[in-house]
């Protein structure tokens, strides 16, 4: 499995679908479907962004998630951090305390400090990590608008319309599919 | 299981070991007993090194491995990518073509070039690449010299010679514990 795993790319797709229109809500079923993923993953994956105040969930039939701040402010650092957790690149077992001259017990001065190669590992990390806190959700939906026609999100727009009509008339529940 | 992995730390912990002598070799069985670490582990890391350049191999009683290059010239990058091989930091689906209202054929414009998500992912796994491009096996190897007490390095020579006399008086085989 890669480091930032399929659920960030499930995610960010999804989170791209509220960019730009804060009068609506999607509930995870709506993201699900209109991203063609498993609905039950963006089920258990929206909650998470919630608790990182990416998202903001409502109830009701017009209820679903929005963004809960502009999606310039938003970075997929972030968003690879609600999802994934404490993942480091590079998890060090320390094996600098296991040389064979030291026997059962490595001197103060071996273990001092942090391990060097840790420490450049961890270089490599916050590297990766401040290139994620360049990259905002803003952005790259700025950039997906300058490449996709005007009508594709008219289309957007009207399967969207249909979706919440349906909810309001009252065909389906309302849902946010949100696991307790 | 962390993006660079255990192996990878084993490899250079071991890798170390090589710097700065280069009138011995050791085999895998001395550089996982003098590290503490598997032997069978061992044996299957380095010749994927071998493999890279990054060591050679030589035969009989004062055979194993050297470096095979400047310890200043071997980068965390290659250590890297002889062990792990090519795997991304991000392992990108396409999910872009399965919007819902693309129907069963999305669109040419929706797949063109690289998906927006890919290329900011592509972006930070390239910022860890360089900074793992800029640590040398010499370099660590030096940060650890400063720290390390020069008896360090009379045990360490000891302990070699130790077992390299064990080899030279046929006590044990010469190994190299390289699986074919």
């Amino acid at each position: 499995m890669a480091h930032i795993t399929t659920s960030v790319e499930y995610a960010i797709h999804c989170l791209l679908w509220l960019v730009g229109d804060d009068d609506r809500a999607l509930s995870s079923r709506d993201l699900a479907d209109l991203q063609g993923v498993s609905p039950s993953f963006i089920a258990k994956i929206f909650p998470r962004l919630e608790k990182a105040g990416i998202v903001r969930a409502s109830e009701g039939v017009r209820g679903g998630y929005r963004l809960a701040r502009p999606a310039e402010d938003i970075t997929f650092l972030e968003i690879v951090d609600a999802i994934e957790g404490d993942k480091p690149l590079f998890d060090c077992q320390e094996i600098r305390g296991r040389c064979a001259v030291f026997g059962a017990r490595p001197p103060a001065w071996a273990m001092a400090g942090k391990c060097a190669v840790h420490a450049a590992m961890l270089q490599a990390e916050k590297a990766m990590r401040d290139a994620l806190a360049g990259q905002t959700l803003g952005a790259v939906a700025a950039r997906f608008g300058r490449t996709a026609p005007g009508e594709f999100f008219d289309d957007v727009k009207a399967w969207v319309d249909i979706r919440l009509a349906g909810r309001a008339a009252g065909r389906g529940k309302p849902r946010r599919d949100m696991p307790s």
